[in-house]
């Protein structure tokens, strides 16, 4: 049977995994926020490396009450929007729904599931370079790997569903540990997010610099400890991981995380989920990420000069 | 005996220091290097919160070859010029000369030992705001004491001779321990003069952030640590100090540290002996200094951006 499928925040991220699950034939259903009318009459167009295409047609809301309920809820917000989902996310559930939180960062399962208790929630993490340029318009610039699991769903035959979509959609799509695989992606958010916002630069120049590379490596290795520490204590990350991920970084073209994206535009900052929740959530275990916890800083006091609350 | 001094550097500090001296009646010798024309001829004006005050004729050169020996040279350059050192102060040495270092940081007087292993080495900590707006021409701004303490003299009392013919001189000044003086203005400059620099702002808007504020209070608290367990074991600086110095520095007019001045004009940055030195002292002991390293990572790149050597 097909998954009915909700996407809120159709942005760089939304737009595209919806855009591509819509082009493959299944039943989508896109929230919109400032987009509305403009998507409403034109549609959405998806300029990508893997081959350009366009939905002249969606099914577009831009109230969660006028959507069907639905199989799958795509969360793709921005994670410093997280708390109206408390409010968005009701009209969309039956019992069995399952809510994929498709953003960076440690701790927005466990702080949806605080609101939702009894809610199927899983993981997912995009390895994407994709950008929202303007109403119904995103790019994709290159990548694309979906990595889902599950936090808390009761049954897992439906990830795999929701794998063979993706799949089947051109998505390259797996199913991981979800708690391995987020901290294997802070291991690079981490250094990269936060220092080029703190040095205004990108992950090439960083990288090119002996001294910021060896922070990047610090850094890089505080969090395999954290995690190693904390969630992965049986499965442990090798400190080496770092260094692998270091040369692949080299090889990619220069490249603004997306931290970095936000601050270019001087929008609200992932500060809490991609460093406040996960140092908290290491120093329970008793590890202090140091590092981590000055780049933090950092950042709150470089958002305090563009963005109040 | 009266003393004959040398001042070598003759900006913001030596400028200041030395004028000060030679106003009350000291003999003091200054070398110049791009200014030495200028104030052959015009001499030095001190503008000062204290009174200003001018020396219309003062025993200028601009090579120390043309210098005479001397009881004490007051070595007042910046620390990244500490290289040229070891050509410079030859001609300036008699058997008892002492070399009083009034520098920041932490190894001055122990890498120029390495070149001078028999010489009498001082080192000196300027508590002070001066400036150097033109050839010839200081500005102080604010406070002034210094503070001298002996790493290598062989007797005790030229210091003292030292203290007095500044006290003389108006320039409030005593004998401290030297190890203890050094690692309590790191306390200070290791949280400022970085964080200033990599968030290019001033001490007062650090501490009215939250966040800022408290890395400033966990920077200088593992300065204390580092301190503590390397060359203060006996004597340790109480965490304490930490609160207490942010709460006058927040009793401060806004305040550019040095680091942040030298940025402000485009030079090459102390790191080595703010940061490097301290971080490497403190590693031999055993403590590592994780934030100050974190900090220091990023000026070396920073200081990339616009320097070169």
């Amino acid at each position: 049977m097909a998954l009915k499928y909700a996407v809120i925040g159709t942005g760089a991220i939304g737009g595209y995994y919806g855009g591509k699950l819509a082009h493959s034939g299944q039943d989508v259903h896109f929230l919109f926020h400032s987009d509305y009318e403009y998507v409403s009459e034109n549609g959405l167009i998806i300029n990508s490396v893997s081959g350009d295409f366009s939905l002249p047609q969606i099914n577009a809301y831009k109230d969660t009450k006028d959507m069907p309920v639905c199989d799958v809820v795509l969360v793709c917000l921005k994670t410093t929007s997280n708390h109206i989902l408390k409010e968005l996310l009701p009209p969309l559930l039956h019992k069995n729904t399952v809510v994929l939180m498709i953003q960076n960062g440690l701790g927005v399962e466990s702080d949806l599931q605080k609101d939702f208790p009894n809610l199927n929630i899983a993981g997912g993490l995009a390895f994407i370079c994709s950008t929202k340029k303007g109403p119904g318009l995103i790019y994709h610039l290159d990548y694309g790997k979906l990595t889902i699991g599950s936090y808390s769903c009761s049954n897992q035959s439906i990830l795999e569903q929701i794998c063979t979509d993706f799949n089947n959609a051109e998505i390259p799509c797996d199913i991981q540990d979800l708690k391995a695989a987020r901290w294997k992606k802070l291991v690079w958010n981490i250094p990269f997010n936060g220092t080029t916002v703190v040095l205004n630069t990108t992950t090439d120049k960083l990288l090119e610099n002996e001294y910021t590379k060896k922070l990047v490596l610090e850094m890089m290795e505080e969090v395999i400890e954290a995690a190693n520490t904390s969630d992965l204590i049986n499965n442990p990350i090798p400190l080496k991981y770092a260094l692998d991920i270091v040369k692949s970084t080299e090889k990619m073209t220069p490249y603004s995380p997306s931290m970095k994206v936000d601050f270019d535009s001087q929008r609200e900052l992932e500060i809490n989920y991609l460093y406040t929740q996960p140092i908290e959530y290491a120093a329970k275990y008793g590890f202090k990420m140091t590092c981590a916890s000055v780049i933090e800083k950092q950042l709150h006091f470089i958002q305090s000069l563009y963005f109040k609350k």
